[in-house]
């Protein structure tokens, strides 16, 4: 019989407890939770507070009662892990009602105390206002506060402060946002999150971007932000989000091994450092699929395999399979546009000095002649060397999930390039295209590296350029494009006496489809040409729907 | 300068054309196009007879006049390709109009003729109001009969049939469907189809399964079926939809390799028998991604990329890379319910005698706790040498595209079983689950593999056994099962007592899921247990929601 403990009993914690009661009948499994309540639907948080989530019970998946029925668990709620004493194989605790300790003896020991909120030593950070999101407790006492405030402010623009700010606005709050990047969604690359901010600021939401907050001070019942800027706001109710801290005072104390942010390191089967002790959830950091260095992603998909690869390593023997590593995808939905990543950013690799090539493309969400397509963005990046895709951005306003989980899926099969140009996906006119913006993006980037075109990311700023505009009249005329000179697509052919062959051009459309278009039609004829990748659609308007044929 | 030739300008045709102006301006292209359209939305023909495609101009994408501009093409539509002489390199074309006949040369010829609607010669079919659809002229000959019709029967209920009989519907005609086999969507295993039949009834779609079509007899202005059974239905329209078969008579008198089924056999450049023909789309059998034996995949994505690759291999010399092979993946919505696959299915493994594995997993298409949560179901073969994917079947309301395209891409990264636990599925309570379907599939198959449970596909019909009911006492008696002995799961392990350890045991529930649960509690209880897979969702409600904790 194997006595185990579980400190945390959210995601990584409640999956570890329940895959080990599949494999065991016979263990004994007690779950320490600091907290009232076990097993809480924490990304459901700030959709409760909005309303969208109108039960409250929807978000307390279980209770200590069904999980004894359940799972046969020992759940102690109210209960904190105070110590751990790795040599002699047990955890103190203590009951918070009464204060109350006890020693708890345990075969193996799981470590699941998640991430708390940054908090930062800001001179009146503690004022009655000011909220960060965790648990269910900082949920009723947000909503609580909502129901009483006029406007908030939420400092943090990625992706639960953006959630926050929503729902805070789905209840009638004028609600501003700060943060400190020059752009919302800071773990995505800066052209894939035009769309998001377009989005919040057609919704009424203020946009405060590269500034940060300075101080609180009271003002009557409301509070005042100082920002770095010296600009001042007032709210109601402040929020703050501007990411996790690891929660790892204990398993510090206990002498576990930790990372450089504070996570706690642990093998491909969750084993920290420590004999008898495994970590799993938003406190570890474990391989990334696609680096060298540690992964930790705060995420409740990552926690829930975790919490089972340490539960298969105690129990199943030789059939357990490791962590094959994180791939840090993620999504959020702000109104009616999502944005979302899988794997490294342009902005990462380029930071780790990391070979790679971009690919920007623009399509239909599904087929154009039928009724609702939505135009969406999508980036991949891939490695020069074997065309293997590093990572991708997507948004937009439907189909943005599929498309990242098909690169998710690619990455984990070392899909290339050339493999994008052929996935075969599903097609119906409601469903997608014959060509899908992910064979698109394997079209386009096995082009690139064909040398069948040469992209530029960025419109020149160079008179020496011959800057050609092959967007029909009527889109010049409705978005002109300063410095270009307009021959609409299909006079090109026919105009080539009016350029300058010893000047190097630059092709421009709307998505960068007609351009690259253009582009070989100039290189075939002698030209030094170059197409702008991706279109001007992102900086003129996001939205532009994707008729491809007239852009 | 090359001398091309296209016969068929739609999918493959068209694809081809245009892969070609971009890799060579300097190319004559001449497109040869027997409809009066060239370049039109095949897929979309359904929707505009059911008006959910407004305007018909949304279908035709181009016009020959378009091509010119675009891409400098040739377009001679109303002309035929009546004969080629490869060794002349040469392809003799009949004008429709004049019926003036020519010669033209060329250095690579492109055969892109399609497939045509499979027409029986069943006494009476050439009757007025009996119809295929294939193109735009077949579009408006149903579009304007059904304008005067009241009731229509739709012989076949593969994927078109089902979208023609919604279209229908639509309208306000009475629909019927008559299928051969005894399911809806024989493309699918029969069990994942149920959902689909049951959206059909319920909208008022009247199905004849396992009876095929006799003969027709006109009846004052409407058409009487008969059919095998006997029995007889009056129509005022009635739609063939019994399959296509490839147009390939024109490759067979050219003396090009035909296969079993009489498809255009090409090399994976899609080069044909015959020096200087290439050949794509619905006429062509290509590779299989997951077999030994050619695929014929008569759809659009296949067609597109095929056309792609036989212009690369023109042209791009070192640099072409060559067709992958066709998966299969396809997909339906009709109503509110969508149904699709990718790779192989259960029935074509079996009469294959391929050796594989089936897990069938429930769950919901995003997080139970956010409002919207629709049913779906997913099925996953797999290979239990290696556990290889080799296909995936699912069905709902929502996502069933995203789930489809995530197995596809994984067949196409040879994931198996074990990597589908560990796909990072983009997470927010809008788009999906911390543990999505696909991981669940996962979890499944990996369990049945790893000797956790074993599986059984149909309920017991042996008195010795004892079939174990876990469900909660409501649902079960909303929803009563013969033969079984209810014990809720909670009281499972209080309950052991009751069961008979000499006899073998069956458990059941509403998904698959507590019956997993309660197998792995009685097997290690030393009783012999199996689980009733995928649960009894199918055969009883296939919309039921997907609320695991309590089925």
């Amino acid at each position: 019989m194997k006595k185990l403990v579980v400190i945390g009993g959210v995601a990584a914690g409640g999956s570890f407890a329940a895959r080990a009661r599949r494999l065991s009948e016979a263990a004994e499994i007690t779950v320490i939770e600091r907290g009232p309540d076990v097993s809480f639907a924490n990304c459901g948080l700030p959709y409760y507070i909005g309303g969208e989530i109108p039960q409250r019970e929807a978000l307390a998946v279980q209770t200590p009662q069904s999980l004894k029925g359940l799972l046969n668990l020992q759940v102690r709620v109210r209960t904190e892990a105070v110590a751990i004493d790795p040599a002699g194989r047990r955890v103190k605790v203590r009951n918070l009602g009464d204060g109350s300790e006890e020693w708890l003896a345990y075969d193996a020991l799981m470590l699941a105390p998640g991430a708390v909120p940054v908090r930062p030593p800001l001179p009146g950070i503690d004022g009655e206002n000011i909220f960060c999101l965790r648990n269910l407790q900082d949920m009723d006492r947000i909503k609580s506060a909502a129901a009483s405030s006029a406007s908030a402010v939420v400092i943090g623009a990625g992706f639960i402060g953006l959630e926050m700010a929503e729902q805070l606005h789905r209840l009638g709050l004028r609600v501003s946002i700060v943060e400190l990047q020059e752009q919302v969604l800071p773990q995505l690359d800066r052209e894939m999150s035009a769309l998001m901010e377009s989005e919040l600021k057609d919704n009424g939401i203020e946009l405060i971007l590269g500034d940060g907050i300075a101080s609180f001070t009271p003002k009557g019942s409301a509070t005042s932000c100082q920002l770095n800027s010296g600009r001042k706001l007032d709210a109601d109710l402040v929020v703050l989000s501007i990411g996790v801290r690891p929660d790892t005072g204990l398993a510090k104390e206990a002498g576990l091994e930790l990372g450089p942010r504070g996570h706690i390191h642990v093998d491909e089967w969750q084993r920290t450092s420590v004999e008898g002790i495994y970590a799993a959830g938003d406190a570890v950091e474990t391989a990334d699929r696609l680096g060298a260095s540690p992964a930790a992603v705060p995420l409740g998909g990552p926690a829930n395999r975790q919490g089972r690869v340490a539960a298969d390593h105690i129990f199943l023997g030789a059939r357990a399979k490791p962590y094959p590593g994180s791939l840090g995808t993620a999504i959020v939905r702000v109104f009616n546009v999502a944005a979302g990543l899988t794997g490294w950013t342009e902005r990462r690799l380029r930071q780790a000095a990391r070979p790679h090539r971009v690919t920007l493309v623009n399509d239909n969400h599904h087929a154009g002649y039928f009724p609702g397509a939505k135009p969406m963005a999508l980036k991949v990046l891939w490695d020069p060397e074997d065309g293997r895709v590093l990572g991708a951005q997507a948004t937009g306003f439907k189909g943005i999930d599929k498309r990242l989980d098909v690169l998710a899926t690619a990455i984990v099969g070392k899909l290339t390039i050339d493999d994008l140009c052929h996935l075969e996906l599903s097609y119906a006119p409601p469903f997608g295209s014959a060509k899908d913006i992910v064979n698109l993006a394997g079209f386009a980037a096995t082009n690139a590296r064909d040398g069948l075109v040469e992209n530029v990311h960025q419109l020149p700023d160079d008179p020496q350029v011959q800057l050609i505009d092959v967007r029909l009249k009527p889109v010049v005329q409705a978005h002109p494009l300063k410095g270009a000179v307009n021959i609409p697509f299909p006079m090109l052919r026919s105009s080539l006496d009016k350029l300058d062959r010893n000047r190097p051009v630059v092709t421009v459309c709307t998505f960068g489809k007609m351009s690259y278009f253009a582009a070989r039609i100039l290189l075939q004829n002698g030209f030094d040409a170059k197409s702008y990748s991706g279109g001007i659609r992102g900086s003129i308007d996001p939205r532009s729907p994707a008729k491809l044929a007239t852009s």
